[in-house]
């Protein structure tokens, strides 16, 4: 009896570590998303306070990431899970560098954003990107959502939206050096764009990510490189 | 006594299956290398057939990730492991995500010289890059061999040259720029000169991570988002 008792206090222990480290998890995620959005319009706005601040709080980012997986690792050394618990665990310690190589990706945006301001103010720059943009902070938005519900309902949907992504990156570029071949004195300010349109399609990869490791932790499948329809239909199975 | 010979398996087992990982991580690393080996190769000489090779190994690069991936969860699963093996395993699983980008930044090399022979052939393309090219090689050579030998003498160098690589980057940026001002029909061409900079100065950083993977293994010490200063003393702490 005591045992048993013994049993269901370290379970309870168990869950409580896990919904902590769940929580931070979404905590990192909801931070991301913000840095991300914020970078956009940063850049946009060609606000260099703002750009800065975003810069600012890469540092935390790093620290959460940090704290997560020291964490994760300790209930693996401790409690010695298995099957769904492992496999959650294991995908969280990925699951956060997805998140942090976001965050650096929205620092590259927020640079950008500082170096445009030290230049001419270009009020045309958010034109290009605009469709981009919203297709992005869609796939973020819903891939975090993805795995704050477990649920993998959304992802097929969430990786086919990458491969229109990654279109409409290949026809920004097109655009870009069509402008850089008209004028060259575009070509600096063409740039930024360039790179920021990159780290735009950098996040929807990684947003991708997020949802193959949603795949795993529920159904056990590792889904990394498929593409979205072999992806869709292992999620059908 | 028959406790203690079984006891004995089982260690004898999981040395096996240990050396068996780290084996195929070697072998993961090798062929990563000879991918950005190769691919720079053949955006220097315009080979096009040799691209199309290496981005026909991008499958094989993929299934080994999967494959050691897998083997660790499992290991953990089954055997439980604590203190340095466990490190050496969460550290594996996040070093073949490494290898993996690695591979993936080649075959952008590789892409971009199947474009170039598409275009005319220009012979100065590899002047701006080679020596981006040597100081990315060298810092991926030594930090897989860091790995290999479980040592961490050789990893302040090795972070070191990063931030010379991202120096090298900044100044090849700024050359293609002003060939680009110069004469706008360089542009196209000064582009893929671009992200193939970019490639290598991103293979650098993965570099970088490995050699920090090193670190928390033999040590125990997270080092990730530290300056190369701050990790020489870490080092030698």
């Amino acid at each position: 009896m005591e045992n048993r008792a013994s049993g269901q206090h370290i379970s309870h222990l168990f869950d409580e570590e896990m919904e902590n480290i769940r929580n931070k998890v979404l905590t990192m995620g909801g931070l991301v998303q913000k840095q991300m959005e914020q970078a956009v319009k940063s850049f946009i706005t060609s606000d260099q306070d703002l750009a800065e601040k975003i810069l600012q709080q890469d540092e935390l980012v790093n620290d959460l990431e940090k704290e997560i997986d020291h964490e994760c690792i300790e209930v693996i050394a401790k409690r010695q899970p298995t099957a769904i618990d492992l496999r959650m665990l294991i995908s969280i310690i990925k699951v956060i560098t997805d998140l942090e190589r976001i965050g650096d990706e929205a620092g590259r945006i927020a640079k950008m954003a500082i170096r445009l301001d030290a230049t001419d103010y270009y009020h045309d720059q958010y034109h290009e990107v605009s469709h981009l943009v919203e297709m992005v902070k869609s796939m973020l938005s819903d891939s975090l959502d993805a795995f704050a519900r477990m649920n993998t309902e959304s992802i097929a949907s969430i990786t086919k939206r990458d491969e229109k992504v990654d279109r409409e990156y290949t026809s920004i570029i097109r655009q870009l050096i069509t402008r850089m071949m008209e004028d060259p004195r575009n070509i600096t300010r063409m740039l930024d764009v360039l790179w920021t349109a990159r780290a735009l399609e950098r996040i929807g990869d990684h947003a991708c990510n997020l949802c193959e490791h949603v795949v795993y932790i529920v159904q056990g499948d590792d889904v990394r490189h498929l593409n979205a329809e072999e992806l869709e239909q292992k999620i059908q199975d």
